[in-house]
Order: C-alpha cells, then structure tokens, then sequence
C-alpha cells in the first residue's frame, strides 16, 4: 500500500457528530527523517474521551487541529524509521490518530511493546491498555476499596465498568453495576459476576435512586461513574458516609453542548464525600505493573476482557458513534490492516 | 422570667420558609431531673444548615420534628441542674433550639465554655465556634494551602468565607473573593484583604468565568465553596490542575425544592480535582487548638472576626432569612437575653 487513508475532523462537531464534521482523505506515506519514524497502525482505540478532544474548551490536551486525524491511540508497526530506538516491524503503543500511517517524533508518548504474553496486540488497548488501567489505578488507588464494601458502577458492562466490576468482586466487594438494556444486565451477573444489575432504560432518577436504595440499603462506598446525568443524580442520593465517587466519564453528556452535570451535590456535603476526578496519565509509570496483574487475573480465569472489534477505516465514524448509542459490546476497537 | 418562649417548626417549608412555616409560642420553663439540666440560651447561631434541617431528606442528622423549636447552636448559662458536670452559672455551648430555655439531657453535645478570653460569650458562635473552625479546618486540612497558591473562596463577605479568605492570606496565598455588591466587594478588601473582589450581582456563569480567569490567568488551586449554582460553575471553569473544591454550602440551592447542583462537573476529570464535601463534626475533638489559633490571629491583629447581632426571639424568623437575601454582615446571630 503506498497511500496513506487518513480520518480527519473536518469541523468541530456541535453537539451529536455528523458524518459531514469528518472527511476520509488519501495522502501520500509520510517519509521518516531526524528521528522520527512511521508507524503502519493496525489497531485504533475509539473511546469516549475523543469526543471532548474535538471541543475547542479547556482539557487535558489540545484540541484536535481541524484538518487533522481525529488523535486516538493505536497499537500498530514500525513501518519506517529513523530512529535506532524503533526497527521496522517492532510493535508499538502511542497517541496517533485514526490513519493508517502515523509520522512519530521522537521523544513522544510511543512505546514498544511486547506481544508475546498477550492473547492480541489489540490487548494493549482494551485490559492491558489505558482502558483496563484506568478501571484497575482508578479503582484500586482512589476508590481503595475495602473487603465487605458496596461498589456501584455506572457503565457497567462497558469497556472500563467490566473490568472495575471484576476487580472490585476480586477485592470482596458487593458490586451493583448500572447498564441498558436487559441483554447487557444479564452479561453484567453471568460475565461480570455483579451482584446485581440494574437496567437504567426508562427510568426517573428517584425510580433509579430507589433501585439502588434496594440494592445497597446502608449506601454505596464507592461510585464508579462513566455515564454522569441522571445516573449519577441517582447515585448521589445513595451515598455512604465518607463515599468516594471516582469521577472517569461523563458519556451521557459528551454530546451536549449544555453540560447536565450533577444536581445532588449537596449530599457530598451530608455524607462527607468526596468526588475525584479521574486521568489515567499520572499511573503511565505504573502501566506494566498494572498490567501484569489484568494479565494474570485474566489467565487465572478471575477476569475475562472482552473486546468488539469493527474492521475498515471506512466504518470509523459509524464505529465511535456506536460508544454513545450504547450498542458495543467490550472495548470498541476498528482495525484497519 | 417564668415562661419559655420557643420558636417551632409548624410545617416543613417548600421553597423558601414563610411566616407560617414557624410559630412562636409560650411554655413553662422545663424542669430538670435525672441527670438532666436546664439552659437560659442567651445567644443563638443562624445558619444556612438549619434550612437543611427543615427539610425531610437524607442529611447527616435527622431532620427537625415539626412541633419542636428550630434546632440552633446557643451560648447560654445553665438555669438548673440535677448534673454534677453543669452548675447553675456555667456558660456552655450546645446543639439547642431557638428558645429561652432547653432541657438538656446527659450524654449529648453540651460543653462547658471558658468566656474569660473571649471578647463576648457570643464569639464561640463566630470566630471560635463552629463557624470559624469550618473555615480554618476546611481550609487547612482539607485544601492544604500552599504558599503561592490561589483560593478563590465564595460567600466571602459571610462568616465563613471571610476567616477563610482571611487565613489563606496569612497562608501566603493569593486569594479571590466572590460576593453581592459593591459594599460588600469593598470589605472584603479593606476588611479581609482578599487580593481580588467580584461582585456577581448581574453577571452571566460565562461573565463570571471571564472574570475569574482574569484573576486567576493559571486557575485557581483551591476553591472555598459556600454558595453554589452559577458561581461554583464560573469556578469549575477556572481550576488549576489537581484543584481541591472544599464543598462547604450551598447557599443559593438550600431554599430550592429542585436543586441546582453543578454543571461543569467535567471540568473535574479534566483538570484531575477533587471536590470535597465538608462538615465540620470530624474536627470537634479539635476545637480547642483551631479555637485558640483564631484567638491568636485575631490577638495579633491579623484576623478579623465580625458579628451581626439580631435582638430578640420575635425576630427569629425575619433575620433567619437575612441569611438568603445576602443582607448580613459578618456572623449572624439572635441574642435572646
């Protein structure tokens, strides 16, 4: 292949994306020179998270220039190279974007990667990647969760709320994991092993906030939220005292442009809760750490990692919308060699 | 005087309290017995918490029995005791009610007071009682200021934001302070020496966000929150990575039957904050050093406390709701002997 297909934000989407906000574009291989090299990219992580980089508002990170490949983080190979640290055909981890060829500089976040022990390399963005780490540090590290304690999850059968599902039933939890859809509620109990799930479709906040009540009756320790509106309404009302809220997502809202945020904050203050804001990026030192551990629950047969894997570039704009429709199925993942 | 004049909760409020939410009534004075004793409450604290009290909702402690007085914090003497602890003439502090006298039974928060170095008794409802230690243990323990650091603090002509942004000053930080009005913008410089005052009477959330990132070029570290609403989302749009919200009243929702809470939560996940709910009951067994802290910064000269004193239990309820209409000055407080 001598061209290169690139996904490109073609304006900044207002509210839901549309198709028009994108352009699927050829260009020519960009050529490696003064240590930089190029990375063939076979796998792309499409998450939650890309639709606040396509804002132009105050983040983490730049926003995506327009005209550019929507960033995404990919596990693909060293194509070419001018740099003695990465040899064409090593496997590799870095924030690229969603094109088949990506120009790396040096001294950027791409790391090489070993993918012997791992059933794919795709596995490096879903339980091995930032993904399972994020349900593993968040978890683990701000939720610390104690033997006997109630862990609710939002987002449950997602590609992080199955992961902190498992981990927090490893650590002797009582788990309550939030999902749509009796499908993916039954998948909650018979993959996830959640002690209970509760199906959000079509339900009031105070329908919600009861569910939970009936489920947790002394409250909830730990909230793990990924979806924000309602859902976290629901959970506020539910906290125990000193509850700890790991704040990861808010997808329910990502395509609004009025942010819903949180009505019931008050009940922080009642309950003396704490609600943390939660970014991967502080435990990258600690990534080979946390993923060995996912790496040996997983071959213990304690945790299973599921991914939905969509092939063709092509389909990458109908592929990230799926995240917010709640259509997937584990981590969302397009290939595209 | 033979007859106790007492303030009750007729009917729970909606909205906001109207006259014929309370009742003033009179009663014998209460007889004590079996362990118990009796308080001429002389100074009673106002406080946004009691309107929270009023409500029948998850809180952390239950709501006021309608048919009871309005439960207050009060400074009084001791009438009569069958305690060997309380004598007849021993100043205490005590969770009451607004009300001559209250029986108060063994084994509760009742303590004795030592006024000597106090400018007036009322000062342990103030700068040396829950109020102040609100701000000082919430501040220090909580946000955990550093030099250089930025605090913007709300409600920062009222008797907890003043100590706040007054202690964060001889923290060596810079400080903000949010309030109604440009009489109140003006204390809060010559009085509490905030850096910076806005006034936001009239203003947008987008206008007030403009405003403090004005102030605040690099975001703010730490903020005070006591009120809530457009002014906590202004915040949320100014934080500092790792900012620490200390989450300590929500003054603007509390008369609210919807509230309000906070959109711009996903600005915690952003810029990795926390957001703390605080109550002050934790720090009780430390009182005395916070107290005696104070004491010093305001024997030095270098803190200010300030009182707003009410007269008479006839005017529990009109100055009760000064509280919401942002018209006191300093701590409020009903003097009722």
């Amino acid at each position: 292949m001598t061209i290169n297909r690139r996904f490109l934000l073609a304006r900044r989407p207002i509210g839901t994306p549309v198709p028009e906000d994108f352009s699927l574009v050829e260009a020519p291989v960009p050529q490696a020179m003064d240590g930089s090299f190029v990375v063939r990219n076979r796998y792309v992580s499409l998450d939650p998270a890309q639709r606040g980089w396509m804002d132009d508002l105050p983040s983490y990170m730049p926003p995506i220039k327009l005209g550019d490949p929507v960033r995404a983080t990919t596990v693909g190979q060293v194509h070419s190279s001018t740099n003695p640290d990465f040899m064409p055909g090593d496997w590799v981890l870095g924030l690229n974007g969603i094109e088949d060829y990506s120009l790396v500089a040096p001294g950027g976040f791409t790391q090489r990667i070993d993918i012997s022990h791992s059933p794919s390399p795709s596995y490096f963005l879903s339980g091995m990647g930032a993904v399972g780490l994020t349900g593993y540090f968040g978890l683990t590290e701000v939720g610390k969760p104690r033997r006997g304690e109630t862990v609710l999850v939002s987002g449950a059968a997602g590609a992080v709320g199955s992961v902190v599902g498992q981990i927090a039933k490893i650590k002797e939890c009582r788990t309550i994991g939030i999902a749509g859809g009796a499908v993916k509620c039954r998948r909650l109990v018979t993959d996830y092993h959640f002690d209970v799930a509760i199906d959000y479709r079509g339900k009031s906040v105070a329908a919600l906030t009861v569910e939970i009540a009936a489920a947790a009756p002394v409250g909830v320790d730990i909230v793990f939220e990924n979806v924000g509106g309602g859902i976290l309404d629901a959970a506020l009302m539910n906290l125990a005292p000193k509850a700890r809220i790991i704040l990861c997502g808010l997808i329910s809202e990502y395509n609004s442009p009025e942010k819903s945020g949180a009505r019931n904050i008050w009940q922080l203050i009642v309950k003396q809760g704490t609600m943390h804001g939660f970014l991967i990026k502080d435990y990258v030192p600690r990534f080979a750490e946390g993923a060995a551990q996912i790496a040996r629950w997983v071959g213990e047969g304690r945790m299973r990692i599921d991914e939905d894997i969509v092939d063709g570039i092509e389909n990458a704009y109908s592929a990230f919308m799926g995240l917010f429709s709640g259509g997937n199925r584990g981590k969302l993942i397009l290939r595209i060699a």
